[in-house]
């Protein structure tokens, strides 16, 4: 720490990101796509655009926003857009509950929403799950304040149904209430229906899950056009333009690429679904994640020497060394491949102990 | 606005950007580079990059940290890396001056200095410029208070020597001295050097202007290595993969092109000192701009209705409608074409008027 860094942050503890590594791995720890994103990627980052990169980008990211309103049946001025979904949260919680206001979330979450909470000075009651990690909504209905749920939510791959929601979204009619879809595709269900209904609802997406483009970042939020407005009004106090030209043309591209992007979504949860199987009889047991991870347990072995043993063999997981989940793993769905040899080497570990 | 915006934003005033127009102009008005960027930029964003684009971008962006650091003879734990030099400009006036400090600038500079006092709560003094737009480098010594100056000053073009900014850094040292050099490359000096001297000094540089890359959003910050360890701490708090990959890979091999950039930067101070001829000849006025762009103004006409004179006639120029600065022109220095335009242009609407 330098002597000049403002009090303020002194004691703050940032996010830590999932491991990136160099070497040849095969990588389940971050909840990335195992597909390539969309062909019509590589067809509109052509010379001409890269060329174009000497003029600023479009601060007002109209293309992109327009891309993703088509897909949502909604207007562009519903769309704001981050570079990553984190950008969106930021902005999100400086604005609606920065600076003494407060905000909910569960207590076993996206590990950012504390650190959010933290850096701009917000009141943070995290809520506690119940013990199979569901979301009891009865602590979250007339709750009378800012709500931010993961949903699915993440590290366990739980979701809320949409009527759920609808209930906290209707009863909390005073405070905004976030809802980080970021793994919302795989569970083929999303809570944008209910902009139509309620001005207090914000949904937060990603491109960086089900769109195969987390290198890419680019994320967003959809709510009524005030709150929009409320977020470009950061964006334009912040960073103006948030969004690389490349960016915007490159995401524009994959977001109408529906067939490529469901197929690989398909594929994708027929490959949580049968990892599911495959732990199961190997002694693990777990959530029932809707999401492109499973969030698993063994009765017999510590997560941490499990995550150690698979990480030696080439094999990347997460771990969180967190009290309530520190006996799970959280196993991101790869490839089908990808996760045969996650199995066999479960398999092999277990065996080896056992001998 | 939404019902929902904290109190503390709601009379905020963002930075307004320069006009991006779709139609076909010249552009002279938000000082990018008339030529493209460097061809290894091509060179590097291959299909495979593309493809892995579906892999999260590197947080701690070691490439071009390390490509970066070898330019100006220092270590990558002396740079820290922005979504544009705006992204590095909010994290340190948040960093170092956020929630009750205290920081000076001109009162004529880059519009963003207010508008992140606002942002982050900090005491802004604007300091009064000499009647020549210079800055009188006596107002900045032994202030005590952080200080931030774009060198050369925009909109003015003026810039401060080396020995004149030790003198402020040496006079303050438990303030944080952070010199915007966004223009610097066409002024051939730079404060870097100082940096093996001083511990409270920050140099802020981009890739849009000299680099001919605004449209990917690159920019970074140099300074002790306890200095950038706190930027990455509030980056890690608000968007740890602000780097996407593209941009990492793209500005790593740009900075490396030494010998295509420094014909450009040759070019373009070439073209400047002739448009400043040409534009005198005509009956402008002007600083003595060290920057890609001119600051002028004419006797006879006022600058509001050559800015829209030029627009109907297609050259975009930059006009602020503000106090002590409402009678010039911010003219980018494009190609010798465009500006062989912009002169013709000039020409022919003094022509006509005096008709």
């Amino acid at each position: 720490m330098s002597r000049f860094l403002s009090e303020n942050y002194s004691k703050l503890i940032p996010y830590t990101p999932g491991e990136q590594l160099n070497e040849k791995v095969i990588k389940l720890n971050t909840n990335e796509s195992p597909f390539p994103p969309s062909p019509s990627v590589k067809q509109v980052v052509t010379d001409d655009l890269l060329d174009r990169l000497k003029l600023y980008s479009d601060p007002e990211v109209k293309q992109l926003r327009n891309a993703i309103a088509e897909q949502f049946g909604l207007e562009a001025e519903n769309v704001f857009v981050g570079n990553g979904s984190d950008d969106v949260l930021a902005f999100s919680i400086m604005g609606f509950c920065g600076a003494g206001g407060k905000l909910c979330c569960p207590d076993i979450s996206y590990g950012f929403y504390p650190v959010y909470a933290d850096l701009f000075g917000v009141e943070l009651e995290q809520i506690k799950l119940k013990d199979d990690f569901s979301i009891d909504i009865n602590d979250y209905i007339g709750k009378g304040c800012n709500i931010v749920i993961a949903n699915p939510n993440a590290p366990t791959g739980l979701a809320l149904t949409v009527d759920e929601v609808e209930k906290i979204v209707a009863s909390n009619p005073d405070n905004i209430i976030i809802m980080d879809e970021a793994y919302m595709a795989f569970c083929k269900q999303s809570c944008v229906e209910l902009l139509k209904k309620y001005d207090n609802l914000m949904v937060v997406r990603t491109f960086s899950k089900s769109h195969s483009l987390a290198g890419l970042r680019v994320g967003f939020g959809l709510a009524s056009k005030e709150i929009i407005e409320d977020l470009n009004k950061l964006k334009y106090s912040f960073n103006p333009y948030n969004m690389n030209s490349v960016s915007i043309a490159a995401a524009s591209a994959a977001i109408a690429d529906n067939e490529y992007y469901n197929k690989n979504i398909d594929e994708i949860i027929r490959v949580r679904e049968l990892t599911k199987d495959l732990l199961s009889s190997l002694g693990f047991t777990g959530t029932d994640s809707k999401a492109n991870f499973l969030f698993v347990t063994h009765p017999e072995f510590s997560a941490e020497e499990l995550y150690k043993e698979l990480r030696k063999r080439g094999i990347l997981v997460r771990y969180f060394s967190k009290p309530r989940i520190d006996r799970y793993l959280r196993i991101t769905v790869g490839s089908a491949e990808e996760m045969q040899a996650l199995t066999d080497t479960l398999a092999q570990i277990i065996k080896e102990v056992k001998e």
